[in-house]
């Protein structure tokens, strides 16, 4: 295939992906047409939804409706019936795998989650101009994972035809952006064989050209929703009669806030999300707090989520009050193995559009390919997460982010590259 | 008329009213079908929207989309053009005015709003079983408006061919239910000649044959909406840059309910309906507060305003946030006059199906009936708040309320009698 | 005696009680100064110290050093060695009963205590300018026990030689101001057979002439020590090492005066003493709150001690401290019976010196005295709290406060004729 | 003077200075007892109190009464009359200068103030057991500055007949415990034409033998004192008329421990001595919080102080107080220079009785010799601040502190050394 060829492929994958985002469980659409793909490249196992998942590791599940919607919509728009089934529920995404001989088992994490944000139809919005742009109205591409999918495909057929020998698994990862879809992967038993995973993101504030070998700096994270409940009364008439569940979450984000630095390094506390009452007139019975803690090491996230949930029970018992607490999304902190950074730094040095590869770099946010990183280096093998520089006019998570589509077959070629080299270089 | 034709023709009126329920400046189809009536009765003279409001004094009005939707619903229901026209922008509301020589002026005022409430389905719950339910979904005659509407109706027909001898006002007030009518009807002149007001009130858990002369004990209340402003900020790695609207919010609801009690008397504050902030991993940008502060006298509701004010405006600069305060509602006190009590008492004693006459009772709530009462005890006048018993299943505000059709003939003859009888003793 | 030989006793012994002002349960000298007077008068029964006292009721009782201090200083100053040790670890008070045949049990309830305020040096403040300003640095009595107790002493004798047919008995009770004494001399068993029961104040700031038959509206009131412990750690070095008992003072401050207004009448709560920590440098392992919950009735009192029981146990829990409640004192709230208002009023308006007798007036303040007269109350009895007038240039509690001495005579007038009267009246 | 004599002669100094502890400002015994020990050394320069401090920025000075106090005690425990002068109003310490010749300033910094804390009287508590305990209650050199003062004495003694060429000057500091004292002598004009600063701290739990030529990661700290006050008013009876500092207080200390993280480092937040009102029953007017703020850099202590400041006025504002804030100390973060830890560590490695040299180690505490090192580093000097191991039985700041004394001649010995390695390496 032509150079020429190649990137218009990818091209035409991203943006048919980029028109229809689909956030975290919803993923019907995307991952049938992933499927669909995988199938017409031709891989030596393949699995989809239940099968990729420890089912009880799902963390912010939307609820039937929810899911019904998307995916009533998923099949209006033509994905196709046989894998739709395979999906139900809410168990969306998928892992190809490749076999060539005897080395090692060398896997490639992607995610294929889209966002609940409006999509920009500014003038200077490509996606808007070029007629790829999102129709689904509030939600969005906004973080790159429909070329990080594309991206995974382009791995898969360029390593299929190629000297490669061992075993190459990509993850089609649903659910990173609420961090929930990490965890059911890592748990799966696909990762138990892995000795080297490779995890890509695209852009992190580095243009086309730049690519960071191995990305640091995970604060692990942890989503929490607390719900808050009272008792109703009138609140002219009444006022002692209630147990008032807006005093119960005042207190407590108060008191969040107020959680004591550690001097073991950084911690983070948000009440990102709140609310609470019905009317000016009734002492509010309900309440919410949905939040984050997040530290520098996982343990670090464990004090802080200790700390809150004394705040959120005490909060609640104050104001004669209960709380339900669930854990919306979670990981933890990682660090990329040295071992696989070099081996993929000096690929970058050799791959054609790379003009300033990049060692290491530091991320300050969260990411559940940490799950993934975690469990495969627990289990003896190496992990390092590649970053991939595109020019993203819009910032991450903004309505007007976009990729640089020439970053798509830099990134296939750096993947497929390192991939190739690890292999070869396993004794 | 015969009796049961009178009772007939009231019930089928409050049965079409409590079927097109619409909430504060959105009774459009209401005032049309009141004004419908009115000039089938034929009165002297008839203000409609505009001209029985002073605008700037309207509070809680709903933004234009909002107005509009209702607006074309009551045109689609059937809501006539030419009324309609009179009260674009939600200008609702109508008086009637009837004049038979030289006594004095009475008015009578009844609310004609509804609420945002779901109306029950219950099996047992009339309405439903009996094929008047309410139309519009999400919206119910739930504190039997529908039913004072009628008795404004019925009190004119019954006066417009008395005896009577002065003048008769009937005040078709809007939003009462946010008390955001009350005081644009009060300052909009009509009741600056009014030497006599009485407003009236269904139900209060008073049975059917019940009659209370005079309501007192209303406590003066200020609805307010606060909205802080803020400056977002990734909770993750700029925690510093953000200036945090739910602290801020949090803060000020926790010293709103530690405002000092007063010597003076009962004084109430409600946070009601509170939230902020958008993402977990986003420092809250924006929050509000929708609150009130009430006060056994207009006096003790301004303390409490006052230090609410304090408070917010405090919070907010704590926080590096600005606050906009806006006043959602508003009533004062009120206690009805002896010498109109009296009357309407003596009255009572005599209306038939009037079993249990009460002089006096306390209500513990708040209205907006008080600006008008104020208003005219300010000219020199006298003014009187009458409660009419009536079986109700479910509490008022509750989606079961019903009214005992059977009180409509009581009200109506119970007020029509006091209004001339007041006329007749007057020198 | 004649009337002037009358009141020069009376001031003689109030002003020798003036100069050594003992708060509760230190009463040593003032205690002894009226066991010599009662035996010098001449009563039939003499009750001292732990024979007054349910001694498991007294509250706010201070540590040996203290009581050991005022002891030894009560000795110093000539109490009775005898009567001294019958008081011993700060059982104080006396009570005297006078025995005339086969009438009714009347008693009169007088406090003794003084509180712990420097007395002022002003110039035209009369008890520094007339040398009998207090002798214990930090101590005064500045609310009137020492006339109290003198009155107590004039009522004793101008009974004890009059036609009065049945028993009268003194009740000296220590520990008033600190709400601390009243329950443990009505557990006494002293209070079991009383018929009527009158208690009397002077001031109240009501002029001397002017007389109160009954005074109601006493707040029931509790006074609490919560005291926090948490666990100290270097607030640079290890913040998060701590548990932090500033951090739950103040979430109970705060919350504590959010606690909801009850729909049943007048509450207060205030957190009147406070602090925590030792060292800007470290987290704080210690912190208290001395405050009090006070209610218009004694259930409503109850319900603020419940909720604030809540917050306290809750603010600890929530930063990991334990809390320590202690009770330091607490009073019901009371009402006069008409029936001895009625009889007292009579007297007062025959009274010499009372120019303007006033039947019943509001306190709005607290007293333990309400502890007795919830005793006879439920015992079928009678009771009625007295007010006696007396010009006071400064308010109670403060440094100049004093009494008109003019009106001893009329309070031992006023009590002793309304003693006779009641016991003449009784069937 | 042989080894011995020369530790002897130490070790009797240090232990009388250890009999004498006085805190901020209140150096008078020790600074009377230094200059006695200078002038018998015989110095070129010598500057006592106001010569040493720019006045204007002392923090932390007690009021004349204190100060009075102190001063008495030292002159009756022998202080020189005619030092005592020179100290009078709390200007304590004293700079000794030598002159040899061309070559480069060097200055040492020692400290010389004690603590407020009752010393241990513990049968292994050497200073008890041997007789120098403190002589003053309450007070203790509980962080070895004793031996600071007597280790400065030393090093001019060891300067003054060696081969050194240049000029030393040895600063004798008070009020560091407070962090009170740095910035007034770092402002006196004396360190203009300082080339080498070295500042030194025994124990810092290092053992006796160990020595780190460049301790590193001060935080930057502030100590401030904010004073609320509010209005009084009686709790029961009047509880709106007050303005609570309470209150003001709670939501004040609430809101500091909340003051986001920051992405740029460590803070911290302590509200560390806190206290307010004066009885149950009055709404208290006065409240106060001492605290500090810290930071990894000066940057980030300013970042906290501002959001501290920030918090303080609007918590007052809330409640209707006026808050007064004092800054009670201050310490920026520094660093020690790399050119100047090496000559020190160099010669730590031949000092004798040095047995662990560390190059650098870092402190997560506060030390205001910070202000002199950077007022150094400001005008192009180097600094550095050298740990003196010494095996110490209690922490620093607890009651059994105590010192190795062999670490006194082997500090004395490496500074000496130290400086005169300095000045040789001059150009």
């Amino acid at each position: 295939m032509s150079q020429q060829t190649h990137r218009d492929r990818l091209v035409e994958l991203r943006r048919e992906l980029h028109q229809y985002p689909e956030p975290a469980w919803r993923e019907f659409y995307t991952t049938s047409r992933i499927v669909d793909e995988l199938e017409t490249i031709g891989v030596d196992e393949l699995y989809v939804g239940p099968e990729v998942l420890a089912e009880e590791e799902r963390m912010s599940v939307p609820d039937d409706d929810e899911l019904g919607r998307w995916y009533e919509q998923a099949r209006q728009e033509g994905a196709r019936e046989d894998i739709l089934e395979r999906l139900e529920g809410g168990r969306t995404g998928a892992i190809a795998v490749i076999e060539r001989g005897e080395g090692p088992t060398v896997a490639l994490r992607v995610d294929i989650d889209g966002l609940l944000r409006e999509e920009s139809i500014d003038d200077d919005h490509v996606p808007a101009t070029e007629g790829f742009r999102s129709e689904h109205a509030g939600a969005m591409h906004a973080c790159g994972h429909d070329a990080h999918a594309t991206i995974g495909i382009g791995v898969l057929e360029a390593i299929k035809d190629s000297d490669f020998e061992g075993t190459l698994k990509v993850l089609f990862q649903p659910g990173e952006e609420m961090v929930a879809g990490g965890k059911p992967m890592a748990k799966s038993g696909h990762l138990d064989d892995v000795d080297y995973l490779l995890a890509v993101h695209i852009g992190l504030d580095h243009p086309t050209g730049e690519v960071v070998a191995g990305v640091d700096g995970f604060l692990a994270v942890s989503h929490f929703l607390a719900e808050f409940t009272g008792e109703p009364a009138h609140a002219g008439g009444k006022p002692n009669a209630g147990e008032n569940a807006v005093q119960a979450m005042a207190t407590a984000i108060q008191n969040l806030y107020a959680i004591p630095r550690h001097e073991d390094g950084a911690t983070r506390i948000n009440a990102g999300d709140v609310g609470g009452g019905s009317a000016t007139n009734i002492i509010p019975e309900q309440a919410y707090i949905e939040g984050e803690v997040r530290g520098e090491t996982t343990h670090l996230k464990d004090y802080m989520q200790e700390r809150a949930d004394r705040v959120l029970e005490s909060a609640a018992a104050m104001h004669g009050c209960s709380v339900e607490q669930s854990k919306e999304g979670e990981a933890p902190s990682a660090e990329s193995d040295e071992g696989l950074v070099e081996i993929v730094h000096d690929v970058s040095t050799d791959t054609r559009g790379v003009e300033n590869p990049i060692r290491r770099d530091s991320l300050g946010g969260s990411e559940d390919a940490t799950y993934l990183m975690q469990e495969v280096q627990q289990n003896g093998g190496l992990a390092a997460y590649v970053g991939v520089g595109t020019d993203h006019p819009g910032g991450h998570h903004t309505s007007t982010f976009d990729v640089d589509e020439d970053s798509l077959p830099i990134a296939v070629d750096l993947l497929s590259s390192s991939i190739r080299e690890i292999a070869s270089k396993r004794p």
